[in-house]
């Protein structure tokens, strides 16, 4: 047992607006490499965090999660106080706990859930400027709701799959298969609602593919019945653009 | 009628934080300097916008009004849509209308309403962070009420105002006397309120002085009838510390 180390588990938020995504990278800020950096720095020791997935640049999280491996005697409070003394306020630690030895944050995760959020006020408020899409055209939100019927359940999204970016050694086996459990349209008042996806796991760009495409339903440029043969053709030259990437939060990670 | 010039009424939104404040400066990023500058590029005059106060820098607004006179021929919306195609996403013009010609922002306005948010959750959720004060300290939510009804009414704010900075063209003959007809603690969710301030004009810093110094209500420092010795000293030694500003928006100029 002399050689165990410990495994801490964080539930993590960020605003990703200033931030080049969550993954490490050389020469950009990202909030991996924030927080390796001050946990390097209290520990004394080379962390490596790993998180439940990556989050592309400009994406938002209220839930992430992510473990690291310590020799270092710091209480799971104290790495709490620390961590959140230290970051920038756009990244705030939620909580800090021991897990089993056998946790990992990625592989241990059964599934996620997402909020994809749109402002349809005629003039977007600047508080809400960072943090939701601006959809100026009229929406209708019964085709909306139609189409998020549609992709619920267990599909292969290679539809609305960001072409090359797949890890093969993770998902090996299920290619573009997922299952979708629950997808709302969520009304927060008259002028903001959001699209909640809850699912075992999404391809890159998935989320911000099946919203792109349907804001393109909600606008009556496609119908639900198209949106329907565009999942079915599994082929991504079928479907609408990418939604941009500052409407999306990842708001927990399901074990 | 010739040379009568047309008076646009402007309402306007903007998030305080990467400006300094509404007043134009010579070197700095001001909310007044910048829609001046595209209002003047747009009608190719000299155009002075006029607001209705200054808030300070870092302070908030989801209802500014403004004014500004023009000979130009173009129309509201088109007003409207320019400024906001022009402006950086952090100002808003909500709305741009003709106003008669007697209409001032500033000496037309009966009232203002403030309000200044407080988030009390452990950790301080990044969404929030630019938006909302954050407290960690206990707040006895019962105390701050009461400090609240005692500064309800006409009373000599002198306590709760910054030295020096009163415009005695403007104010002259009441002195630092002002009205506050309501003011509420607004409860939005456990973690979550706010202060509103519904009054004829407010002192400089009157606003941030109160609310720093019901914060010291609130954790006890200070006792209500403490509170209204303050009050009734009319001696701005006597009150607690100035809030930050990033709590502040100004919520609506009344008329």
């Amino acid at each position: 047992m002399l050689n165990e180390l410990r495994n801490i588990k964080l539930v993590i938020g960020y605003d990703g607006t200033d931030f080049s995504g969550w993954q490490r990278q050389e020469n950009s800020r990202t909030i991996q490499g924030e927080i390796e950096y001050f946990l390097s720095q209290m520990t004394r020791e080379d962390i490596l965090l790993n998180g439940a997935g990556r989050t592309d640049a400009g994406v938002h999280a209220d839930g992430m999660v992510a473990h690291f491996h310590t020799a270092s005697a710091i209480g799971c409070d104290d790495f709490l106080r620390g961590l959140n003394a230290m970051l920038p306020g756009a990244i705030r630690i939620f909580s800090a706990e021991e897990a089993a030895p056998s946790f990992h944050a990625r592989f241990s995760a059964i599934g996620k859930e997402y909020q994809y959020e749109i402002y349809i006020g005629r003039i977007h408020p600047p508080r809400l400027r960072l943090h939701t899409l601006h959809v100026t055209a009229a929406l209708d939100i019964h085709a909306i709701r139609k189409g998020l019927t549609i992709i619920t359940g267990t599909h292969d999204f290679s539809s609305f799959e960001n072409s090359g970016s797949r890890d093969k050694n993770v998902w090996s086996g299920r290619g573009a298969v997922r299952t979708i459990r629950q997808a709302l349209l969520l009304e927060h008042s008259i002028e903001l609602f959001s699209l909640q996806f809850n699912g075992d796991g999404f391809l890159r760009n998935m989320i911000r593919n099946i919203v792109g495409t349907l804001i393109e339903v909600g606008r009556g440029k496609t119908t639900p019945q198209e949106f329907a043969a565009i999942l079915a053709a599994k082929d991504r030259t079928t479907a609408g653009p990418t939604a941009p990437a500052h409407g999306l939060w990842l708001k927990k990670v399901l074990y």
